[in-house]
């Protein structure tokens, strides 16, 4: 249950204002991203199931009360208040695993404009990093070509959430599984590993350490062999997967983890078939990412399989989201909703309550998304579902497993250029006529109000 | 309490191997920096705090031992093993806020192998986040030369426990506060903050809400001008100035978040001082990082404070360290620790039981460090302190206050040219005479191990 403190202090500071003079006061605010970061064409929409889990169980416990008071910012009466807080507004959001874009909304709050504040940082924070990996992770498992990618991310991981968060938001975006126990644990994703450098240091001989490990795993060895000699370390795995052979096991693969993998990896190939040993994989690891990765398969590499550490973990190019919470419309004095927006320079925000529609061509691929006000009549799928009404989840959840599903088939229904590596393509995100208008007038309307 | 399963599969099937084939066996690893990344001079030496009480707490509980039962990789006897798992090995450290260089291990630890090897990935997850932060922070806070900066990276950082991770690690490195609540409440760290656009946006007139907020929080008011026209703004916050004046309360600021901040800066400069408001301060915000903050301080903006979110949050330009926990000397069967060294191409390690002496020079000031073998006599003061001894922790951390004014401290005991931003100065780290000569003979004796 995440504290109800993991936000900024500004979310309350305006509350209590808020509290002072705008009790009566509702709003809706849009989490969208404004542009699309470096080397990416698309987002994947991650992060629903920590913020539904979040507003279900949202409260300021004594202690956090306590320490709010403590900190003498606030007034008594406005800690009372927090003392009762329950988030009853509504949430509308596009389900985890759908693809969306720059100046989407992902996530739309309508609610009294103190909760719908309050939550700013936690959703903001949420999705940042959920999308982010999801994203990065997607354009690594479109570079492998249908080959497996597991996530190895756990030590650079921003932290020890960040390093349950990642696997899961890799899983969602296509990877196979995560060597982080604690994510398997939790979210029930394939884990593995077998073994690292120290472990075949710690034997007087290389073979040694293959030998005793094939016979703790004879089922799930992959040997590591570029701790030495990286060529005699994979004669010594055609050894081992001989010696298995033997007493009817097999050898499930060696691994690469440093030197020119691509000639490694044809000397290992060449090295197994020989001895008859086929069946054994190759796997390879170290500083890979999607760039990596189409550059190994091109010149040749013969491996079956990938380790994506560090560069996928971190969202190493861009490692975060230009993603933000926007008030969109506001209550008046009577109770009705007025659109506005922000218009600071190169930061300007589309007014009003919107809706996300994707639009199919003839072919039935997507073919544009039309950003719109919500109760425009658009041909096309509206993205943003309702997922909580009046404070109550009223979304269901689905499996990890069939959010993955449903990630692959929402990204297959783009055309192939979406998915190319670089440059970034920009698929069509148009404005709605009459938000367009809206936004025109309210301009206008807006520079009165200094 | 950290969960026991955060760390990589890995660990536990060599453990599970090592239980097999080693138990009486011990080793000694060296977590260290391969290499410092881009733009980085020096790091500081963070997250023990967070260690020392994993060390502490580490256990298997009983729905981790099910969840490793349910997977099919484990031996019942090693599970049992598990049940019982402590940790009982020896833990040498540098105290949080030491500066430290690549090469130099900043923990070592000596165990059972497997013990030692249970607990890698948590260490390097747990230092490569916060040693990282620390570093990064380091640089905005010299570049900053004297003014005060506050973390605002909660919204982007990887995740809520990062989120919270930060502004520790930012505060260690010289921040003076940061805008999470909840870092605030387990840390003690000052907390700020107080309004965003959206607060604006909610009034009618951009005056109604600086004047609603003013009236709420008559002491700590910070207005933000930029939502819409930023120079008016800057007029209306002078209004505000002077009616908090008029009721005998000081505006405390005004945030500057878009736009050209050296000329915006400058002309609300005069117009407060010209309105007798000379004591409001200018706050500036957005994709601020050290090259922008000297930038800004070489063109002449008239900036009193920074707030500095996502590119320090994030450690943008190096998202991660190249952080690694190699073994470094392992008992033979007689029990007699022998040293050991990695040997694959580019990622040599150095052997044995070492320490990290830092070397002054006439003037008292930081000349070199020497990596050193243990025992070696050399002068110059030991980096690396016993804190964990046969699984007890015997040291006592210091406060987080106390931290910060060692790390400022140890910092100032270097020249100038080690906290230059760019481009990064090489700080002397020298191998001592018979460190290098264990090095030559192993790799010898090493090759001819497969």
């Amino acid at each position: 249950m995440p504290s109800a403190l993991l936000l900024d202090l500004y979310e309350l500071t305006m509350a209590q204002s808020y509290f002072a003079h705008k009790k009566q006061t509702f709003a809706t605010f849009d989490l969208f991203v404004r542009e699309l970061p470096l080397n990416r064409s698309y987002l994947i929409a991650c992060g629903l199931e920590d913020i539904l889990s979040y507003i279900k169980t949202l409260r300021f416990s004594v202690k956090d009360l306590e320490y709010l008071k403590g900190i003498k910012v606030f007034s008594s009466d406005f800690i009372a208040y927090l003392s009762r807080f329950r988030f009853k507004g509504d949430i509308w959001a596009m389900p985890e695993g759908t693809v969306f874009f720059a100046n989407e909304p992902v996530i739309r709050v309508t609610g009294s404009i103190i909760e719908a504040q309050i939550i700013e940082s936690f959703l903001l924070n949420t999705v940042n990093l959920q999308a982010m990996i999801a994203s990065k992770a997607s354009r690594v498992v479109l570079a492998a070509k249908g080959r497996p990618v597991y996530d190895f991310s756990f030590r650079r991981a921003h932290g020890h959430e960040a390093g349950i968060k990642v696997p899961r938001s890799a899983f969602i975006a296509g990877f196979e599984g995560t060597s982080c126990v604690e994510a398997g644990k939790l979210y029930g994703i394939p884990v593995t590993g077998t073994m690292a450098h120290s472990y075949v240091m710690s034997f007087k001989h290389e073979l040694d350490s293959f030998l005793a490990y094939s016979v703790t795993f004879p089922d799930r060895t992959i040997l590591l062999v570029d701790t030495y000699d990286t060529r005699k370390g994979i004669e010594n795995a055609v050894r081992i997967g001989l010696f298995l052979k033997g007493i009817k096991r097999r050898l499930v693969g060696i691994r690469l983890d440093s030197g020119d993998i691509v000639s490694l990896s044809k000397f290992a190939r060449k090295a197994l078939d020989k001895a008859g040993l086929d069946h054994v994989k190759i796997f390879a690891s170290g500083n890979l990412d999607e760039f990596r990765i189409k550059e190994l398969i091109d010149s040749g590499a013969l491996i079956d399989s990938f380790g994506v550490g560090t560069h996928m973990g971190t969202s190493v190019d861009a490692p975060s989201l230009d993603v933000i919470y926007k008030i969109s419309e506001v209550t008046d004095e009577h109770g009705d909703f007025l659109p506005t927006m922000k218009l600071s320079k190169g930061k300007v925000t589309y007014p009003g309550r919107k809706q996300v529609f994707r639009v199919k061509d003839s072919r039935g691929r997507f073919a544009k998304d039309i950003v719109a006000l919500e109760k425009e009549k658009i041909k096309g799928k509206p993205l943003l579902v309702k997922v909580v009404e009046k404070g109550r989840i009223i979304y269901k959840q689905p499996s990890l497993e069939a959010i993955r599903t449903f990630t692959r088939k929402n990204l297959s229904g783009f055309t192939g250029r979406l998915k190319e590596k670089s440059p970034a393509y920009n698929y069509p995100v148009l404005i709605s006529r009459k938000l367009k208008e809206l936004r025109r007038k309210l301009s206008a309307e807006l520079a009165k109000r200094q």
